[in-house]
This record gives C-alpha cells, sequence and structure tokens, in this order.
C-alpha cells in the first residue's frame, strides 16, 4: 500500500483530501498539521478527532513555532518587510515552514507521494509545490481539489455519501489565523473599490483609552515588552498582540501582485507584527548609518517579494539573510509607543548605539564637531561634479 | 557700489542680514522672497513692511508655488516619496526651488553677490550654497549668521543699535510653513525619546466624525477632489488640507541623517502629502506591474535622498524623473478615502486601468485564463534552477 | 480552411513545419520570414523557392531591420548591454522583433493560428509564446517540433515521403547569423570546460596588423566610423563589423542562465557590437556623472536579463527605456581605438561635453577650483557619521 | 617634545614631510612604513638608510599584506570588483590598510599627531584623513606638502639646504606598484584621448607563445595554480602574476570618477588581478542562481565605489562584507586560461557544484526534467501579468 503525507489542517478541503486519498485512491495516509502558531489547544484536539473518521493511518502534530520565527519572522523585522509597504506577509510564509517539515516528515516515513489541498487560483499551490520539488525531486504530489475543479458543495456531498457528517460552517469570510498577522478574504476583498466592515476583522475594537507602551530589541530581535523581558520572541509577540489588537490596530486590504500574475487583495489584522516592523525600523534610523539603512531596504524589497512568491530555498535568501544579520549588531534598545484606537504613535526611543547623540552636535543648533568652513568645503567637493557638468555643457550646448 | 541679492523671508535671520549687508557691509541690498506656497497675503505684506526700514535697494516677491510643483511636487508623489518612509520633505525641497529663483534675479539684475540667512548646523546652507556654486559659479556667497556664529540675542541687539524695533516672538518651536506640510522643530525633537505635545502642530484637531472623500489622479498628478476638478495640482493640495488637516492626520516625527552627517528629527503635520501620497501608492498598486513597482521604489528612495541633500541639478535626477513620467501612464482612477482622527483609511479604488479586473480571474476564487497544468508547469520551471543547485550540493556537499 | 501564420526561415525545422502544416493538418499556411538583418538576398531567394515545394499559400518577406536597431539595439548599447558582462544578446532579442512582426501579420489576414518552429529546450519556445499569447490572447499556438519531440532523422524523414527532397546540411555546429552576432553552439559548448576551435566561428582571422579607426557617437548612437556618417546606424554597425572581425574580435563563450532554469553555454563572434559598447561606456565615463554611471548599470542589468527571458512588452521596459535615453543627452563625441589579434584597445575619446577638462583641475596635479581646506571640509563633513558611529560604539560596546 | 607618527615610503613628498617634521616643526618623528606588497626587501633596506638621514626618532615597518588580502582583496575578488569595469582598484585600496595600521601604531605609542605626504589634488589625502578621523578623533592631522602647496623643485631645495642630498629620479611617469597591479600615471593619462606607449607599463612584454593555465578556487578564495596549492592566496596572486605579466595581460586606462569631484585617468598594469577576477566570475556564472548573481553585482558596484572613496570603516561595508562571504559557499572548483599576448581567454571550469550539469537537460538538447507542456505552462503564467495589462489597456486607452 502507497504512502502519502498530507497536508492536514481540519478544514473541508483537508478532510476532504483525506477520505479521497484513502477511500478513492487507496493510500495509506499520514495526516501532518505543522503548527506554526495558528493553532489552539482546542483546535489541534478537534482536528484530531476530526481526522479519526476518515480513515486515515496516522495523524501527527509538528510544532514549527519557534522555526517560523528562527527562519522567517525573524528576518521580515530585520528587514522591516511591508510587502507594497504594506502587509506584513503574515500568513503566506508560514507555508514555507509548512512545506519544509512536511518534506521532512514524508522523507522520514519514506512516503510516495505528499498531498495538500491547494486550489489551482492561489498562491499556496506554487509555494506547497516548489518546495516539495525541490526538496524531494523524486515524491509524487497529489492536489485532489485543484486537479477535480471541485466545489465547497461537491466535497461536502463526497463526505456524506462516505458517511462522514460534519459541520464546515460556511462563512462570508475565508479567516487564516497565525502569530504574525490573520488574513480576512472575500466579498468586498474580490472588488477593488470596497473596504472590509469592522465586523470582518477577527478582534473586536474594546479599548479605547490611548495606552503607553515600551518595546525591547537586542540585536534587531523584539525580545521585551514594558520593561519585561521574555524567553523567546514568540512569546513577546504573543504578549504584545494581546494588548494591541483589541484597539482595532494594524488593519487594512493589502492589494498585490499574485504568483500567477493577477492582483489580489486581502483584509487582514496584525497589531503585533505592524507595531513591531515600525518600532524596529524607528530604532534602525538612529542606530544604523544612511546607507546601511538605503541597501537594507533594496534587499527588503526583493527578499519580501522572493519570500512571497516561495523562493525560500534560493540560495540568494540566505545571503541576503547574512547581510541582514550583520546589519542588526548595534540594533538593540528600547521603543517607546503610544496605543491609540485603530493606530499607534512611535514616540521615540532610547539606545546606547543612538547615532543621535547630542555629544556630536544637535541639528539645527550650533555644532560641536566640526566648522562653518568645513561645511563650505563640503559643499565645494560634494556638487564639484554637478557644477563642472553645467559649466561644460552651457558652454557647449 | 557693490549688488548683493538676499534670500529674504521676514524673519529675524533675513532681516539682520538685510540691515547688516547695507549698513555694515555697504551692499546695495535687493531682497527677495521666493514664495513656493508658504507666505499668505498678509505675510507678504507684512514682509515689505518690514523689509522698508532697513535701508535697502529693493524688496521683490516672485511667485514660484506652480514651478515648485511642476519640478519638485510631481516627482514626489510619481515616486511615492517619503524619507526613511515616514517624511514627505515637505519644506526641506522649497529650497531647491528658491535657490533657483534667487540665482535667476542675481543673474538678471547683474549681482556681485548672493546671501542667505542659514545658520552652520542645518541642511538649508548646503541646499542654498550649492545650487549658487553651481548655477553662478563666479558669485560671492554671503552668509552672516553662519560665519559670525551669531545668537538671536546678538541679532536682535544689532538691530536695536541700529534703531530696528521689531516684535521677533520667540517661539518655544521653529515653524516652517509650505504647501507640501509644515515642519515643527525644537524642545522635544531634540531629545530621542520625546514626542511633541498636541497643541505645537499647528492645525488644532476640530473634526471627530468620520468623513469620506474621493481623490483624482490623473497620469499620476492628483487633479480633483470629491469629483471636483482644478485648474491646478496646487488648488487640490490646498482644498484637501484644508479638509483633512482639522483631523490632526498627516502627524509625525521624522528622523533621519542630515546632509552633514548627524542624525536629525523633526516633527511634521502633512495631512495633504501624506493622503495624496498613500492614495497615489494604492492607485499604482492596481495599476502597475510587478516590476514597474519594484523599481519605482529602488530608484525614489535614491531620488528623495538625492533631493533631500540638495544635489537637484545632478542629470541623474532628470533620468529618473523621466522613468518616473513613463511610469505613470496609466495611473489615473478616483481613490476612496476615510478620514478620521489622526488617521485615514484607503477604502478602494476604480480605475479603467485596474489590472485586478475579474475579467482575469479573481485571487483565491476559480479562474478563467489559465489551468491547474499551467500552474504546475509554471512551478517546475521557476524552481527549476534552484531544485537543480539542492541536487548538485546534495551530492556534492 | 484555417488560416496559419507559420514563423518560417528556410531551415530543416520551419521547413518541416510548412509541409506538416499544410499536408497533416490541412492548414492554409502562409510562411512569414521576418528579415532582422541575418539574411542576405541569396539566403532569401534560396528561402522562397525552397518554400515554393511544401504546397503552402504564401511566402513572404518582411523587413524589420531598422525596427530591431530602434526597438532593440539602441537600447543594448545605451544601457552597455552584456549579459552577464560578455553576452552582447547577440540572437536572442532578434525573437522579440521578429515576434511582434509575425503577430501584427497575423492579425492583418485573420490568421486562425500561428505556428513557430521551436523545440522544447531552448529559449525561443517562452519569447514566441509570451509575445504572442499578450498580442492575440485568442489564437492558438502551434509548435510541431515541440510536441511531437521529433529528432532531425524524423523530420527528413517525413520531408521524403512527403515527396521532398532537400539537402538539409547536418553542420557540428548551430550557427545563428545577425547584425548584432552570430552565435555558435554545439559539441565543446555543451561542456563546461571546452573551448570552441579557431574554425568554430563564422570569420576567419585574416587581418595581423593594427588598425586604428574612430567611432562617433551622437546622442549616444554609434553614427559614424572613421569620420564618415552614415544615413542610419545599422549601416555603421555593418561597416565596423566588416572592419574588425577578421580580426577576430569579440569571439567568446557565454555562460548562463536560460530562461528555463538551467544553465546554457553558447559561443558566439560579435566584434562591432563588443566595440560599440565597450567604446559607448568609455565614452559616458567621460561625460556622465558618477550617479548616472551607477543608476544606468543597476537598470540595465535587469533590463538585459528581462528582455533575454522575453518579457519586452512589460511596461517595466518602456519606463527604463524612458530613463536610458534621457541618460543620453550629452554622450556625443569620437572614441579611439585599436583594432589588434583577437582584441582591441580604446585609446581614448574627445568630446566636447568631456568633464575630464583640464579646466576644472587635473587628477594629482594641483587644482585650480578648490583649496585644501575645501577637501579637509569636505572629508571631515563626509565622514563624520561614520566617525560618530565608531566614537559612540567604542565607548557603548 | 611633541610625537608625530609619519606614513613614510621614502619617496621625495614623505622625504621632504620627515625632515620638516623633526627640523622645521621641532617634533619627536616616527617614520613608519606599512608594506602592503610593494616594497621588496631591497627597496625596505633603501627606505631605511635613507630615513637615518633625516634626524627622526624611529623607523619601523609593519607588514600587513596578508591583513590587505583578508581585509580588501578577499572582497575585491568575491564581488569580481573592477570600478567601471575596468579597474581592480589596485593602489587605492591599499592605503586603507596603511591608514589603520598607522592610526593603531600611533594610538599605541601614544602620538601627538599623524602625518602623510598627500597633496592636495588626489584621492589619498581624503582616504587617510577620512580613516584617521574616524579612529583617532582627537589626533591632529599634518600634511605638509598639501598644506604648504609645495612643486617638487622646492621639496628637493629644502633638502638640500638641510644637507640632504639624495637623488630623486624625475621619471615621466608617476608608478604605484602593489601586489594587486601598478598604477601609472602622467604625460598620456592626463589626456582623455592619448593611451600610454608600451614601454610606459612595468612589464616588458616577453612572451608570445599562448600558454595554458588553470586556477584553483576554494569558497571563492584562489588559492591554487596548475594544481599546485599555496599556503596563502598572496602567494598565488604573486606566482600567478610572475607567469602572466610576461603576456602583457592586464594593461589598461581607467577614466573614473575621483573623490572630489573631478574626472581622472590612470593607467595601470594588473595581469593577476584581472585574470583571477574574469576567473573567479566565470566560476561563478556555473555556481550560483540567478539571483545570486543579479544582487551580487548590485552590491558589488556600491562597495568597489564606497571603498575607491575611502569609506571602508562605514559599517555598511561588513554588511555587505557578510553577504558576499555568505555567497561563496559553492564557489569551488578549476577554471582553465588560455593566456596569450595582450590578452587572455576563459577556456573554461570544472566544479562538482557546476549548475551545468548535463544531468538535469542540456540547452538546446532535448530535456530531462520537464516537458513540453510545462514550459507552456510556465509561459502563460510568467507572462500572464502583461497579457492582462495589454489587454485591459487595449480596451481602454
Amino acid at each position: 500500500m502507497k504512502k502519502v503525507v498530507l497536508a492536514y489542517s481540519g478544514g473541508l478541503d483537508t478532510t476532504f483530501c483525506g477520505l479521497y486519498l484513502s477511500k478513492e485512491l487507496g493510500y495509506e495516509v499520514h495526516a501532518v498539521l505543522v503548527n506554526t502558531g495558528g493553532f489552539s489547544t482546542e483546535e489541534l484536539k478537534a482536528a484530531d478527532t476530526k481526522s479519526q473518521k476518515l480513515g486515515i493511518a496516522s495523524f501527527t502534530v509538528i510544532d514549527r513555532l519557534e522555526e517560523f520565527y528562527e527562519k522567517v519572522i525573524k528576518f521580515l523585522v530585520f528587514g522591516n518587510i511591508l510587502k507594497n509597504q504594506t502587509y506584513p506577509l503574515s500568513v503566506s510564509t508560514e507555508r514555507i515552514v509548512q512545506a519544509q517539515a512536511l518534506a521532512e516528515y514524508a522523507k522520514a516515513i519514506g512516503a510516495d507521494a505528499i498531498a495538500h489541498g491547494s486550489t489551482g487560483a492561489g498562491n499556496d499551490q506554487v509555494r506547497f509545490d516548489m518546495i516539495f520539488q525541490i526538496l524531494l525531486p523524486e515524491i509524487e504530489i497529489i492536489t485532489p481539489i485543484r486537479d477535480l475543479k471541485l466545489s465547497r458543495e461537491q466535497e461536502i456531498d463526497f463526505l456524506k455519501t462516505q458517511g462522514v457528517e460534519m459541520d464546515f460552517e460556511k462563512s462570508k469570510y475565508s479567516v487564516n489565523k497565525g502569530i504574525w498577522g490573520t488574513s480576512v478574504g472575500g466579498a468586498e476583498t474580490l472588488t477593488s473599490d470596497q473596504y472590509l466592515p469592522d465586523d470582518a476583522f477577527p478582534t473586536p475594537i474594546s479599548k479605547t483609552e490611548a495606552e503607553e507602551i515600551s518595546l525591547t530589541f537586542k540585536n534587531g530581535a523584539f525580545i521585551g515588552l514594558n520593561d519585561k523581558d521574555f524567553t523567546h520572541p514568540t512569546e513577546a509577540i504573543q504578549a504584545l498582540e494581546k494588548i494591541a489588537s483589541p484597539f482595532g490596530i494594524g488593519r487594512d486590504i493589502h492589494v498585490g501582485d499574485t504568483i500567477i500574475g493577477i492582483k489580489g487583495r486581502v483584509g487582514f489584522e496584525a497589531a503585533a507584527a505592524l507595531i513591531i516592523i515600525k518600532a524596529h525600523h524607528l530604532l534602525e534610523k538612529h542606530t544604523l548609518t544612511k546607507w546601511q539603512i538605503f541597501w537594507k531596504n533594496q534587499l527588503s524589497e526583493f527578499y519580501g517579494n522572493h519570500l512571497h512568491e516561495g523562493h525560500y530555498l534560493d540560495p540568494v535568501m540566505r545571503n541576503i539573510e547574512a547581510m541582514l544579520l550583520d546589519s542588526q549588531e548595534k540594533v538593540s534598545g528600547k521603543v517607546f509607543v503610544k496605543l491609540k484606537p485603530e493606530h499607534f504613535i512611535l514616540k521615540g526611543i532610547e539606545s546606547v548605539h543612538d547615532l543621535m547623540s547630542s555629544e556630536f552636535g544637535s541639528y539645527g543648533e550650533m555644532n560641536l564637531g566640526w566648522t562653518a568652513d568645513d561645511v563650505k568645503g563640503f559643499t565645494k567637493i560634494t556638487g564639484n561634479q554637478t557644477a563642472i557638468y553645467h559649466q561644460i555643457n552651457k558652454e557647449n550646448g
């Protein structure tokens, strides 16, 4: 009997796949749920229960939250990465870590095939397929929903005919929860001109009084909140999310290029991600030199796009990460933030590496480290080539 | 008698310069106020009156608001330029247009020298000097405040001893008003950790009820508000500012690298600039291809920095502008924005050039223009090199 | 009867396609040869004669040499584009102009399909398909060689069984001749470590005595040779090729990334292209500012890659071309070159736009336009931020 | 008595400085010669002898050849850095290592000042001053030649009046020898249109018969020649230089932007540097992915310029080096080169990391790893956005 590893989440699509692979295709199905922070203990238990009705050989949960942080989130923060200057790549990047965990599992158990529930219209199919084909070039990839072009109703019908009755509530929005943000798609996001209503976002707005907090960074990593350091940055992120999301902070709609060339729109709520990236960015403005900031930006934009498009395993990504990591040596200190309804204010920072030290002169105030003549000389020389250019070309047309 | 053209604003520094150049240095002083949108009719009249006490030869106002738009603001919008992703380069870029107008005037009247009131600690000295030295390589540049290292008190004393009594109110903040935003410096902005109090910003917050507006863009230019088109974009900007500034929108503190190498911090309020840039950016996300967006960003970051540093006359700036201009061919349409206290929401857009046309498939929905097999083939080929890389290097360490 | 437009060259593959489309598939075949400079009058006549044996409806030659120059070569020169700093994109870019001419023709005659002779292993299939699918989204694309996976022998057998006897000589190398260079593939180029023998290159080396020539450029375009100006740059290119190719100049092997992800190697001889690009580059070093040179390079590398990969119709290409065009305003003058066996020396340039005017000081000689103190001030300020960085971080670890 | 550390080379300028500092200014002079590979044992001895006539307190030779390699040359190779695609930054980069060694020495002996013999017209003054001001912010920098604006004759006169008679031959060219190349300036290089005569280059051409060699690289470093590995890359470089320079390889004239804004021209001979960089580049084309090559190029161009301009200590340089270093993981193998008079041919490479493995399909040959349909799907999707763009905008103007 051939073995297949199924990327399983407990939702309708992967439930269908489990049953279809075992009953219709006759596979020995090993359902694997890779948790990168989006599943609560209850949800994991529910997925386990659900899986038992599908006639599958095994159900396994693999925890990859810390790996998700170390391999992905860390560099998203170092690079201040917001796709199209808006979207923290909340959910999409989880696929990259999940796919790798699934590939390792498939290899370990000697699977003949690997299956996922992606449709033919989204980005995830590319992310999963690409990583599988790179890490397991010989393995067969099975994608029943995509290949059979099934509708929701057809999937439910199949489950029923196989005696599996489940309650898959049909919600207006497709919601994907993760530690780095929750995406919300459907209805308004399918148009270009409509915004999501307030209640489409996962966290109701319950705080209206401004609240001041501080974030502590060490070598670019967010490690502490309000002067309390955490064992691991993932805990700090979760603690911040809890404080900030009731303000309705970090809600927006991302519009961007899908991997398959069409434009797509997706709503999201990502309070912690937005605050961390903006706070980290501010700390960098104080601690990095002008050209460090410039080149980090140039590379990070490509890095974010390439990651979004599933190219995590291209070695250029490791090269860029080496650069980003090296750039964080002095990015340590505290950032003061004021949370308000639906937005936040970056108040300022405190760092022993702050280059805005008044010891070396203050902008607009009288200087200590240089003279007026120094600046005149600087201006003369730094504008010299352009002056020659205009002189030469005035004379010579 | 030697002629000097003085960059005049009616403030303490340039008033001192006027008197000092005529009385102490014996120049025939021609005071020129280049208005790029920061002076009201009353302020211009007051400057005129003030100038008459200084024993100068002439006082002239040159209106360069439209030129400021055509040469600078237009490209700041095309490039979505926010320095360090925050600051719309509100006031700094006005210097570039002012310096050019002053140089033209100096040339026209055959001036021997050109003077400005910059101190030795800021960016403006570099901007003025560089443009003067490029356009008028032979002219003498005089900067009394910088060279004499004068304090405010010393300037006032000199005016008094010359019989000029004026009321130069000493405010806590140095405020610079312009069409593309108002900068606010002093007190808290001299630290790294303090934020400006609400009343340091020029416009009191008087609106609290959300307001929905629409912005019309044509080939990248903001030309209409709420379906009313304006004769010139500068009018549209001013109309938007009037509606949006009472919300306290567009307030922030910019931290960045000064031209002279230190870090500087400056507060600003720029409601219209922020809304226009973010709305324009959203319209581009719908109408430009992925690589247009990518390359515009790469170039715009440099363009903004180089402009900020006074290098307007480097011909590379014209080359980049040619690229930015060409990129705007299809950036036409309407953007819907909701104004709220201290922030705004980009609701969506409407454009005949919208690439998110549902005619060609919707993200996450079933597609029309391609098949599941197309995507599989795409993934195979687009990941081919990385697959080979891992295959080769797995075998060979 | 359904109409098909066939991209026809007179070679074995397209001859097979012509016969196959008419005899097997029953199409009304319109063979079109788009000449971008690679075909002599004799070759065109031979292709015409050959086509008459294939039972096709029509044979048409479309001359697109000047369009190839205006749309492609011009910008390859402006951008000094050598893929991987070696290959002038000799033949590959012709496909882009050919595909567009074919699409126009197909549209004009109302064709139902368009056919080309590409195999499934090269870059050309992607270039043709992509341009057809963009310009003629509804048209059917037929590629018999790729789809039937035919070998050379099978193609010849089919021709014979249809009564078409032709002499398709089997040469060791596949040679593609064009105005911007001739590519040579096969045998050694299929390995990583072998170089092509001398006689694999098309032009025998017959000149050994050094020869001095001058190239005249106007706004970046190569328009004259040895002080004789030509009516069109394509004539100047051909005249230079005639003089330089007998030196064996411009021979090399290009190694690079194919569109389909594998690495490929191809030999080439492109005397004129290499000399023009290097001479143009030298002229730019004298006439452009530092940042013009920098940004042209950054963009040109992407432009060359994107063009190579068939993305000519992406509007980002037009945006970059606008920038390149604008950068050439002052790139006029003469370049002196010494031709020697297998290499050439760039002797120097002469231009009224030369920024190396001794009027403004000479490198290493005593200066005229600035003082030692100016340079000291410049150094102080330009190194100021790094000095602060080291001071701050020495003190604070 | 105040101590000064003098950057000493034994040439006229620094000999003058030694005598002037001790006799005229009354300093305790510590002459330090930092050898980065440009001085032979005889030359060091001669400098020592010469120094004894100057009344100085000490003469010290510091060997920094290996540091020059580790800090600079290594990254020039990793980045394939040729300034303006021509010049290997032969001599200029030595200053950076020399300045740091001098600063360390000055700190160690508690010097009050540091002196160098730069004039006011070149790049070296900026490189020395900048590194001194960063590493020793409190120290006084003395530059007698620059400040006194001395001519060669004036320097010799002063030496004579102080009883120091030396033979400073006045050669037509200023020649600077180093391990990474020898620069040759003067006469023709002061014009834009003249080339250096053969005998201006340091190594006479004595080899005319082609010679085949192989270079071995390990993780990007050139470590072996003709299958013989060396203890340190500097030895390999010197061995290659000895073999290749008699061919007249690596001669050219570099034209570029000086730090002070004028254009400068300098001849050079750098056989080993040119061969190593081109060979290394070829090996990378076989072993790196497309985007690794692209981003290395984008960063390396800036890195080379910033280094040339003396900004070695900007931390962005360390960040970029981290990226370059990481990119070299698989750049190991052999490169085969054919040396010929005045040029060389890169024959090919051999590497276990070669991505052009025929195992995964050969360019232009029938493929193994993918099907014709895969490529069709790829083309469909990769061209999808541009197709939509043209469809939308055809319909809508």
